[in-house]
């Protein structure tokens, strides 16, 4: 008896970010909305290639647990991480940080934003090419 | 530009769950373990045909993603649902309910147990025969 033959993504790609939070094309789906019992926000998020949301930080933190593609993921001070499919980020609440697709792949990310009694998100700058070129520099 | 070509399972197999609080196979791989800031643990759990947990409760309540395969959701006193790829379920704090594969399929979730300061699991009695074969009848 094998797993499900199919190989689809898990969801389909939700409504377009807003290009005041995020630079490049990226589909956010929200899976569940944010409520005063569970505390807790997640989405599924799609970069393209190059695609990322700006420096930002979560009052009650988040997990993102990457599902398909390559993706980036930096806090303020320290270097660029490259994120694969099945690696699980735990980003402590005001933590600044942004993460999004490298250059040539598609990534997918699942969001969850944990303790929203605190807050969900904070949004800062726009993160700048010479940033998002920074790996390996 | 396309998603990425690997389509292994995000995830491979964790540990052999515990037969105390489990029927039949299941693999539990820890994502995220609990903690005192993030208050969120993270398990990915894959149930062999016709495996299931035991009837139990998330003081903190829980969501679950379906990765793979098809599943059972029930909660008490409420008829079974069946769970494919992508579906998410809310379980409120307290909620009586249990989950699993259904009988002719593997199936594979994300379990996020959320508000962990108010305790992460309470087990009781196993899902007989009778109860986990209970759809459409």
């Amino acid at each position: 008896m094998s797993t499900s033959e199919n190989k689809a993504p898990i969801f389909p790609k939700g409504d377009k970010a807003s290009a005041d939070y995020f630079t490049g094309t990226v589909w956010i789906r929200l899976l569940l909305p944010n409520d005063d019992i569970m505390h807790t926000q997640i989405g599924n998020v799609v970069f393209e290639p190059g695609a990322r949301n700006n420096w930002h930080t979560h009052p009650g933190g988040q997990i993102l647990i990457a599902t398909d593609g390559v993706g980036y993921y930096q806090e303020k001070g320290k270097p660029i991480q490259v994120l694969h499919k099945g690696d699980v980020v735990r980003i402590l609440p005001d933590v600044v940080h942004w993460h999004g697709a490298s250059p040539d792949s598609e990534f997918t990310h699942i969001a969850i934003n944990s303790n929203t009694q605190n807050g969900v998100v904070t949004w800062l700058d726009r993160v700048t090419d010479e940033e998002y070129l920074s790996l390996g520099k």
